[in-house]
């Protein structure tokens, strides 16, 4: 069985998806869908599917599958209309910039038994996999602290940061993700500390730029994360796992693994500079995870409560940051 | 001029002073005063120097400073005995475990203009200057962020822990004098985690193993410190600062600077397994800039206000983790 | 323009030179043949093209280019044959096991005006790419001294031994080519050694498992090249470059890039065990120059003239191996 | 039992051993001879050491043992003089720079029934020793390889070079040394490339700066030795040891243990740029490992021998260099 695949949006997080589709054994691309003729076409020309509208890819009979690459406040909408027409779904995160409207929309998918991945690609990461199975091979023992960096060379435009729901739905929403996938226990309380350190008009939009999380389980374990919107030296992406036998680490990527020694000494080239070259692997893998599930009727890996967990963590930092008060995750 | 010195306390810590004094040019060891003959005696065969009583040094005219290293409960006490006296102290963190009396003490040295210096190594770690000397260079831009690591091998036993005053004044102190020192400003805002996850022994006493903690100064910077009581692969001590045009670490110390290349993977062996042997140079160097400021008139290093400064530190951090709020220190 | 592609032999190589085609823009697979029925058909099935027989391809007129993927012992008379026919022949290495009969190749290849690319796959390594531009934007200054170590997992079977013609003309010829690469200049002087130490059978095959190689250029340039059949750790391929202004290296590649701790000490999984993981991206981009070169009418990258001087020292290797002297190449 | 030491020349290398001789217990510094009033004054201002000639040491009776540090011509006169005194003898390699009186000073030695310990420290640098013990712990199985990268900062002056007998019985001949230890057998084959590279001067005085060698038992282990006169970025000194069941390595040690990360890349410090700041744990665990030898009547860990064979090793590979011929130590 080959899963047939639509694309809504075809702007950058679109082809990258087109690209796993076509990378990917039992999986095609039959349509794509976007406002922009020319961005539509560009998918065409390279893989050789349909333009169509959103609503023709909808009522498709050759159609089993969408992967919703829209913007953000269109997600919540698509995911129901999709559901309901009887296709299987993937979205990029969020579901929805709200907490209650993404409980909704979780609802209704389970409602209409539908079926929804939630994408967050650095689960599907080969460094991230790794260290994960070490750990459930118990090579760490039990886990007791993790920590998270994740630094971006430099932060968006205002127009994005405006709608993006501010860093903490936008940025450290994935290190949320990652946090409860490394925990294996939900998150219990919430502390965090923000700073504009970077670009004052960060500030001005009601934003933050420089965070720190300090997350806890019942049983205590922690997790903490550092963000900076600003890193002059790549992307930088890190992990670390303490446990009761040893830790585990997975390091960032560079340019090349070349090292150059002279008089002023030893240098490695800078991290690779942008999300889509460090997680290419990851990105692929993602969608070659859904079409595994949905081959094999195996649950999603991740699902639209992995979505909302994440968004609760963020409202509840964001919270924290500006009350300088721990923020019960039960209790809300 | 050479300066004279009594060791009040020939234990561990003491013995390490005591080779620090000989390895400094301009410094000689004259007396060693512990209530445990052995241990006297075993610094005198080594350094030649003479066994007196506490107060015979005080009273001793050959002898120009003092360095400190009895139990913590008697630092006070000594410290303004012997500033009284005319010797300049040199006393190992803290200057004590209550806030108030530390406050006391510094104010007794500043009325006699007596001389100070409390002991914090790791400002005086080769690696931790050159890391401090970079940033001072302007290598990594204005500092952002502090990320401090420190993890011991195992905890100390439960006796030890009933008077130490808990992890976070025994512990996390050198991390909130790092931090002070790294961040250039004062700390204004302290956060606080704490858990038990290595032994419930260490809860029963009411202390905790496991904290993160983040500090915020007025400008915004902030610095993150992680502590564990439990590393199986030694003694876990990094610091990592990020600046608006870079970043700068500083790594561990491992026992052998080798890898082996298996079936299994490529292995470097562990970390030293001992803050002594981990900060050997360290510990010299500390005595070497308290001779070379006694010699040349300069101001001591680290005062007794560092002491006090990383104390409330400490009592801050202890009080956020166990309110769940946000303590300011500037309202304390 | 598209290149039209014919690909001459379906096994191992020859699927991965067609995977390369499939990704690079601006070429398209027409064509396979392969003696083995279902070689050919998984092509096919996978990209689409047609089966054809080899003189089908030879004569046929929607080929543009054929990628030689057959036997060693085929690829002198296919060269001449594809050539003769007018078509553009990308060769894997070698042109011939015999110096004589490679040459002679060459020397058609001439006559005919015809276009050959001989496949020396680590020329195109983003890795070794990077350090080459390091070296040509001279930041290591003068080439003096090139080091390489290669090592293979585990020795290839009896029966490849005996028709590869030899560890330094199977094996150590890649580090030839790489050398020749490096070193900007003709190399002048060759000495050897040559052992059996992995497995008796390779020495009853009158073959060598460990050698190590020291070629040296007119001006006085020196590389090293250490070989062996043997490394438990993975496929082991790394460069030093040592020149007047400093040294640059490139290191390898593991199969993950993550780090466990534990009181074994530190462990990095081990490296990427086989050539043909280790080598994707370069397989890929090797396809890529080729028909970059034939769209832009530019020379070809790596010729049939650097197949033959690889040859040449991997014969002088041999002999100075087996006679102890320095084997001269102008002399031969 | 406390050994009594004589200090023969009062350099740059005699203050490295007396400084020794100050850290190991059981051994004290009676006496001290140099030519250079200033250079022996200074000695004794740092030790409390006598001042006296060298016969008058050589007819002490407070003196058990002696340190030679004179310049190299005058090792093998010394080493008989104060053998046949019934002096214990430590004496920096070379024993004499021409073979036949090495052989002959070792024949006096054992006629004298005397001790004779040759300084070769890197057999005594813990990382090396780190690495030696676990390839006895048999951690990589077999060893086939041998791979030796040793690089000076720069060239001595030309009077060095002069009196020195060239790069391969001065620089070299620690990589031999260090070669027959690793291999666990004799050298039955060398051979070897010579050319000048880093300065001409160097060639007029009729010596090399940059060598490669390759070295070979009768089982067939090898080694191949990397040297230069010149590297940019420190001292340069790698052992990587490569056998049937793994490989083993020892790294270099930096200024310091940083790293900065900015746009230009990750950057750590240049390597100690000094033979002695480099080595200078081994050149106190070479004397502790004397005063041990001494004391406890085993056998001394280097001996005459290993300088005459390390010796033998460099007029070799001098001979291969100059001939292009492989150089068979047997047939000598």
């Amino acid at each position: 069985m080959t899963v047939k695949f639509g694309v809504l949006g075809a702007g950058r997080i679109g082809q990258v998806h087109a690209r796993a589709i076509a990378s990917v054994p039992g999986a095609t691309l039959v349509a794509v869908a976007d406002a922009v003729e020319a961005a539509a076409q560009a998918l065409q020309d390279q893989y050789g599917c349909e333009i169509r509208t959103i609503d023709e890819i909808r009522e498709a009979d050759d159609v089993d599958a969408v992967i919703i690459c829209t913007p953000t406040d269109t997600h919540a909408d698509l995911i129901e209309a999709f559901v309901k027409a009887g296709k299987a779904v993937f979205c990029e995160k969020p579901v929805d910039l709200d907490v209650a409207r993404a409980r909704q929309v979780i609802e209704t998918v389970a409602a209409e038994n539908g079926t929804l991945m939630v994408g967050f690609q650095r689960r599907f990461d080969p460094d991230f996999r790794a260290l994960k199975a070490a750990i459930d091979e118990g090579r760490i023992g039990e886990v007791e602290m993790v920590t998270l960096t994740s630094r971006d060379p430099g932060a968006p435009p205002p127009a994005y940061i405006q709608s993006s729901g501010g860093i903490f739905r936008d940025m450290t929403i994935h290190d949320f993700d990652v946090a409860r996938w490394l925990l294996g226990e939900e998150v219990e309380t919430v502390i965090a500390q923000a700073s504009v350190l970077t670009d004052p008009e960060i500030g001005k939009l009601g934003d933050y730029d420089s965070v720190n999380v300090i997350l806890r389980t019942a049983s205590g374990k922690q997790c903490t994360i550092t963000n900076s919107r600003r890193a002059t030296y790549g992307y930088d992406q890190r992990i670390e796992v303490h446990g009761s036998a040893g830790s585990i680490s997975a390091m960032n990527h560079r340019e090349a693994n070349i090292e150059i020694a002279t008089g002023d000494g030893y240098t490695k080239p800078p991290l690779l500079n942008f999300f889509m070259s460090r997680y290419t692997a990851a990105y692929a893998a993602e969608i070659a995870a859904f079409v595994e599930a949905l081959r094999t009727g195996a649950p999603m890996p991740t699902t639209g409560l992995d979505g909302l967990r994440a968004l609760e963590l963020a409202d509840a930092a964001l919270q924290s940051a500006k009350t300088g008060q721990a923020v019960s995750l039960s209790a809300r």
